[in-house]
């Protein structure tokens, strides 16, 4: 059983962050929430996601899983103004869920969950922590464009710095001081990301979000934020590229 | 003789609707307005438009016929800002329409109305009638799309519905009480009609206007409404797709 | 040496100016202010352009050339906002120029400018002058389109028409009295000229700029104009097209 009313501009947000990575999604449900856990076809990049239930309007469930295309999630997110309820409920004799955006009713067919494994998650413990506005990163993202495919991240003590390398040309977003929420950094790291990636995951935060990067040397960046003023959690997972010197 | 000023939006909204069906169009003048009868090449569909001379700023005529290719009269409008006034005469002795907007002037070649003949418009009685505002029937469009290429009205005594059903997934908008302004049905009917062409009318009629939906069970559905503050009256009629069930 | 600080809005304007006609260009710098003679690859349009030292916030330069691909140029205005400075220094050792906007630094690497020759402007004195704002011509621009490839201007002691001949169609705009903030003709003169070239230029000039357009039967047209606050002055020439009658 799962039955739930949410806002449609928390879903929204939800898929929007999702579907950078991937297109059908399970959803493992419990009475106090649901989490998810995806990596992409490339095994490049991995998102862990947890929304508690105070992230609904209102949320009964028991223990289940559900598996949604995200692309028809989009369609009825398209029905939905800015402010409206988006009501789901699971149909079990149909195996479908149930969407009502005002006086319409969707039904959905689900998609099959049997083959879809969770990742294992690597524990990571890494070396830097900076906190960001989100439209700091989007801003150094633009700047990155046509120059590069790949992305630099660079810390130190008391600055993080974006930086693209072309063969004749570059482009870097410093940031420091008051650009900056909070830094942790003994002494400095670097990591390259490729690009496409991280422009994706970086466009998806809705703007005025803060975003912790954890970053060290050659190992992949961790980008943690939350979502639904705080009742819904993200990570995601971004692996290196290996530079060659 | 032909010669009329109107309001650019209310020739915009006249072209708009005619558009969905047919490119080159002829008009039938007389000295108290103008009419227009006309079916779409797969005869799918046929609107009947009767535009008074109310609803120019001022008209004059004898009668004529003139005919148009409605992608120039369009070009025409985008040098016209929402107010402006267009004023039309007719040049009889190139055979062309002159038209004014401030101080541009564009002479466009009439088209041969030799060959174009009125359809004939099929006299139909529908058992029921349903009133509401055209907002209704564009949201339900948009829930529509994707799921199929056909759209199913259904109308009883309470209630008005638009439905699709897909392989695997559904949605449906019904309307009943305050959401629609009137309905008239003894008992329930239901046809099933191409998306496209109810899509494309839909969209073409001005947000904010009610529009009155003549159904009936496996039959053509009519669609009447007003533009130009009434001055312009419309009949869409819309055939049927049988359903194979 | 060059080391300029100058408002986003000014580089752009100056940009979408030039190109209209290439993509990459020299300027010939100065300590007084820089200077550009550009001719389109198919020698149909000549821009000649002097920004003064006054049309930058801070101007420090030796004579000198500098080459750049505007469609860099073009990237670095997109990480600006309106009001933003941008900052422009070169770097001699690397033969870049080093963009600053906000704490983004994007180095660019330069244009080699020892083939590009100045074009030899011709001296013309050509019989007619009328000053209008562009947002005339712009209009008379779109109500050209789709009517024909050539646009022909023509000019007398009362009025400036611009006007397009189809096949079937035509389109013209008259502009007297009030519409012209000046006029200079003897007599009557009229060009025609490429539709293509004149809208491109006339799209790029910004709405509420007075052009003097100088003109004269079969010669060029000359559009004299001024940006940044007049410290910026543009002489734009396009050959005219012989008519076939």
């Amino acid at each position: 059983m799962f039955k739930a009313d949410l806002k449609s501009d928390t879903l929204k947000g939800l898929v929007n962050i999702i579907s950078t990575l991937i297109d059908e999604v399970k959803f493992t449900i419990g009475p106090d929430g649901m989490t998810l856990k995806a990596v992409d076809a490339a095994h490049v990049a991995m998102i862990e996601m947890e929304v508690g239930k105070d992230a609904f309007e209102s949320y009964e469930a028991d223990s289940c899983e559900i598996g949604l295309d995200l692309d028809k999630v989009k369609g009825v997110l398209k029905l939905a103004s800015s402010g409206d309820i988006v009501s789901m409920e699971q149909d079990d004799t149909h195996g479908r869920l149930v969407f009502k955006v005002g006086n319409i009713t969707r039904r959905m067919n689900l998609v099959d969950t049997a083959t879809m494994n969770d990742p294992k998650v690597p524990q990571l413990s890494l070396a830097t922590s900076i906190s960001l506005m989100v439209d700091e990163l989007q801003k150094g993202i633009r700047a990155a464009d046509t120059i590069s495919d790949h992305i630099t991240l660079r810390a130190g003590p008391d600055f993080f710095e974006l930086s693209c390398e072309g063969d004749t040309d570059s482009v870097s977003l410093r940031l420091e001081g008051s650009s900056l929420l909070g830094i942790e950094a003994a002494e400095e790291v670097r990591s390259m990301f490729p690009l496409d990636y991280f422009q994706n995951i970086t466009k998806a935060i809705p703007a005025g979000t803060a975003v912790t990067v954890e970053l060290d040397s050659d190992y992949p960046v961790k980008l943690v934020f939350a979502l639904a003023d705080g009742a819904a959690k993200v990570r995601y997972l971004l692996a290196p590229r290996i530079e060659s010197d």
